[in-house]
């Protein structure tokens, strides 16, 4: 089987490991964990993501890794906007709530929720909340990459970080 | 001025918040800290990163993101394979000389260095060593997202890890 090319740089088949040694690997990368929101036609819809990455300062511009096959992917695919809500290190509930089975309206029943500028859900109390557009969707694989322009952050200068990590919570330590 | 939507998804011009305040809120998402590397043809190049997000499983896909501005740019835009070398908390002092100004040779001076099945420079004693060939480039902003597939993973069973978090290296702290 050859793997067509999407641009000019792959020439050749790739052999990727399996996603067991490729999961294996991944939980050595520490993340910070969010709960990324928007407004659907049913309602407040949200999803627990490590995969959140910084993208550019200027315009301000991150982007969010969904699986197509999510429950919440439709949703998301038909919304102009999200917000990322960056989780404190006591917030490990919530990010497993928003990363479990339970219904939509059950997991904003937890929480303090208050609705950005743009619409969505935004946690009062998270870390750092960033109030999105959806500027782009790219298809990746298995995934949608959502590109978004930072319209408003809100930022809790006293919270610390839950981190995901060998696929556990943790909390930030020390400098080193 | 009007911004040209890339997709249907934006139809109106965002306004973003500035990159100074951006950047103060990306502060808060704590992140793992990375040297990405590769060969080129001066010989090899590397990259401390904390952009690096992971994709997919299957194919075993991962991204990372690049300033077009960088000295080093070209030299990934041009290359086939890069490798991500996850860093443990004690070497933050490689994190300094990889995202400083330091000439090539002089970075890989520092570490032990062996290459990849891929021919990327892998570090020795980092957390964990993906080896990738990149699968596609896009243009974001000021910034390239790299794609990779993710060809080989090397762990180090009893590493711990770096993060950067509020402007500083931080490691990772007991369960919460």
């Amino acid at each position: 089987m050859t793997i067509t090319a999407l641009n000019e740089v792959v020439t050749t088949p790739v052999r990727t490991v399996s996603p067991d040694t490729y999961r294996k690997g991944m939980a050595g990368l520490a993340a910070a964990v969010n709960i990324v929101t928007t407004e659907g036609p049913q309602g407040p819809a949200g999803f627990t993501a490590t995969a959140v990455c910084s993208v550019s300062d200027d315009p301000a511009t991150l982007l969010v890794c969904l699986n197509r096959g999510a429950s919440v992917h439709s949703i998301f695919a038909q919304s102009q906007h999200l917000a990322i809500n960056t989780l404190t290190s006591v917030q490990s509930p919530l990010s497993n709530l928003f990363g479990g089975k339970a219904p939509m309206a059950e997991r904003f029943e937890s929480g303090a929720w208050a609705t950005s500028a743009n619409g969505s859900p935004v946690l009062s109390d998270a870390a750092v909340c960033f109030d999105c557009v959806i500027t782009e969707i790219k298809n990746v694989a298995t995934h949608d990459v959502l590109f978004c322009q930072v319209t408003d952050i809100r930022l809790n200068e006293e919270a610390d970080a839950l981190l995901y990590y060998q696929r556990g919570y943790h909390s930030v330590c020390q400098d080193v």
